[in-house]
């Protein structure tokens, strides 16, 4: 995602950032008052908290505007919680998916095997490495929800603050299993994984953090369902172009090997509109490849080859482009604050450049 | 632990029953509304909520009595809120420890698994039982704070009740992770596992939901001390009586195979005496077989011996009753309401009787 000074992503960064070091600082003296060698733990816990773009975050600070909120600093502890729930996802994720690394690092799991490993400990490493990460994002979790809740907001509006914050971590959960359950059924269909898309990301990432912006400034009924009609629209577009790039993107600007989906066999819909378009000898050498941690450079030449030729990255494209329209339509609504829709068009092309 | 119609555990458990399953009944519309496919999520979800002695609700509860709480709906449902947290802790532990059943069933990775492998799924069925497990944990740990917010006691009552249900989550999670540490570590010594014992048992299952049901009633101050005395004694008294069970019980009553903790090598307080009291070649021999999992029947009744002979049981058992004793002590505070010494006495006796 480009992000410049004046985004509207970059302009909440800095004080989200500045929340969860605050945050992180308490609760690192609370973990090294029961045991120093808990130090392990924050510094994993720390490291994934500084990667990451803050756009859940983003989201519920402009969706706050959107709805008239006020510039007030609790808005930000709120927002920032959401970043605790992204790290326990991605931590969990990058046990269950068995990844080695996150943004171009050590995977948690990964870091506590070589502390493990270079302790020279007993037992398997590897499971100690996995046993570790559980616990990690459980305490990203927990940690989530205690700093939202001890946001500096009413208690009124932090009780209609939770509602979307509960579904929300529902429904993330319950995409992630149905993305678990689609990759073991070899599911190929397009409405498969719209539907995981639906709930793991477009809910997740932008919808729920925008109702939860708007819940707690008090104007849930007037602003739920344009965030949904320009939430849903966009998070699918961001979706699909996270598909695009996982395929296509440039190592040097995503930070994963090139074509690190087709090895991770990842059942995108980019993925399943080659697999309907191709001729059926070219499907199946695709479908063949689909998943082999071992690809060499020439065979993602040659599937990038035929997802272009078939027609599907074009789909895809197009779909991205009428998803931007729709959510660029949600936002002409009389409902959302003047003071937050430049930012709201801005997170449109943020979310959905053809960089990151 | 012995359970009659009139313990001060059964008293609690019909209405954190009722609780349970009229907030899981909720949660399971909203999954199945995802999708029909969560179904199983949601099975083993409740299988693993159906068991267990609610204890956790119970010292909640009495904790909130002896605070001069009134009987009122809410505590229940803020009470029963622990029973989610400890179904991901077990869950999570279950992946952790690699273990295969829970309470004589299948735990939750491995009922996942079996789904797995009955629907012909592709790539490993253990690889998805574990993968959904986590997830389950996950949602378990979410709906555990979703519903203690929800109770219907006042928001201030909440947020003062929120403390130490904060507090025990972290401790809870950096107990498993020093106990897995211990384990890694192979350590032997008495105080490495009375930490464990503190943060993993004390702290989380007695300790923290009576300062919860303090928190909860507005009397923090005056009970948080009367109510830590009276928890770490009985907590470090209760896990030290299912340190011996694990060693002594009968399969019968306690749903494991006989002597489970030895195969396991589980370090315990019990582990540590027998390895300090014993000469140094019984516990070389016996240090060899802690942890085997195929332990013969026979070993195991050597080693009973060993911890027998050399009096290692005999000093759990008198520690057991040292901490019994503090805890009965501490009760004599006229801090705690009369409404619920008689009940918190009885506890006492529950958690530590020599049969579960």
């Amino acid at each position: 995602m480009t992000s410049t000074s004046s985004s509207p992503v970059s302009f909440v960064r800095a004080a989200v950032d500045a929340e969860i070091a605050s945050f992180t600082e308490r609760r690192r003296a609370q973990l090294l008052e029961i045991g120093a060698e808990l130090a392990p733990v924050m510094e994993a816990l720390e490291a994934m908290l500084a990667g990451g773009k803050r756009l859940r975050p983003a989201f519920c600070y402009w969706g706050w505007r959107g709805a008239g909120g006020a510039e007030v600093p609790g808005i930000y502890t709120a927002a920032a919680s959401l970043e605790f729930l992204q790290a326990c996802a991605l931590i969990h994720d990058d046990v269950i998916d068995n990844s080695d690394t996150r943004r171009g690092l050590p995977a948690t799991h990964k870091r506590l095997e070589a502390l493990h490993r270079r302790s020279g400990w007993s037992g398997g490493a590897q499971g100690f490495g996995q046993g570790s990460a559980i616990l990690i994002g459980d305490l990203c979790l927990a940690w989530s929800d205690e700093m939202f809740q001890g946001s500096e907001l009413p208690l009124e509006a932090l009780r209609a603050g939770r509602r979307p914050f509960d579904e929300m971590r529902t429904e993330v959960m319950a995409g992630q299993y149905l993305d678990m359950l689609e990759q073991v059924r070899g599911s190929e269909s397009v409405e498969a994984s719209l539907r995981v898309m639906h709930y793991k990301a477009a809910k997740y990432t932008i919808e729920r953090p925008l109702h939860m912006g708007a819940a707690l400034a008090g104007r849930s009924a007037e602003l739920a369902g344009v965030y949904s009609d320009y939430g849903i629209a966009l998070g699918i577009a961001f979706q699909l172009r996270d598909d695009v790039l996982g395929v296509f993107g440039d190592p040097e600007e995503t930070g994963k090997p090139a074509g690190d989906d087709l090895r991770e066999g990842k059942r995108t819909l980019l993925v399943a509109e080659t697999l309907e378009r191709a001729t059926p000898a070219d499907a199946a050498e695709f479908r063949r490849h689909l998943g082999d941690p071992h690809l060499t450079p020439e065979t993602v030449e040659w599937m990038r080859a035929l997802a272009t030729e078939c027609g599907a990255l074009e789909a895809c494209e197009r779909r991205i482009d009428g998803y931007v329209a729709q959510a660029t339509e949600a936002l002409e609504s009389p409902e959302v604050d003047d003071a937050a829709r430049p930012a709201l068009a801005d997170l449109i092309v943020a979310a959905t450049a053809r960089k990151h």
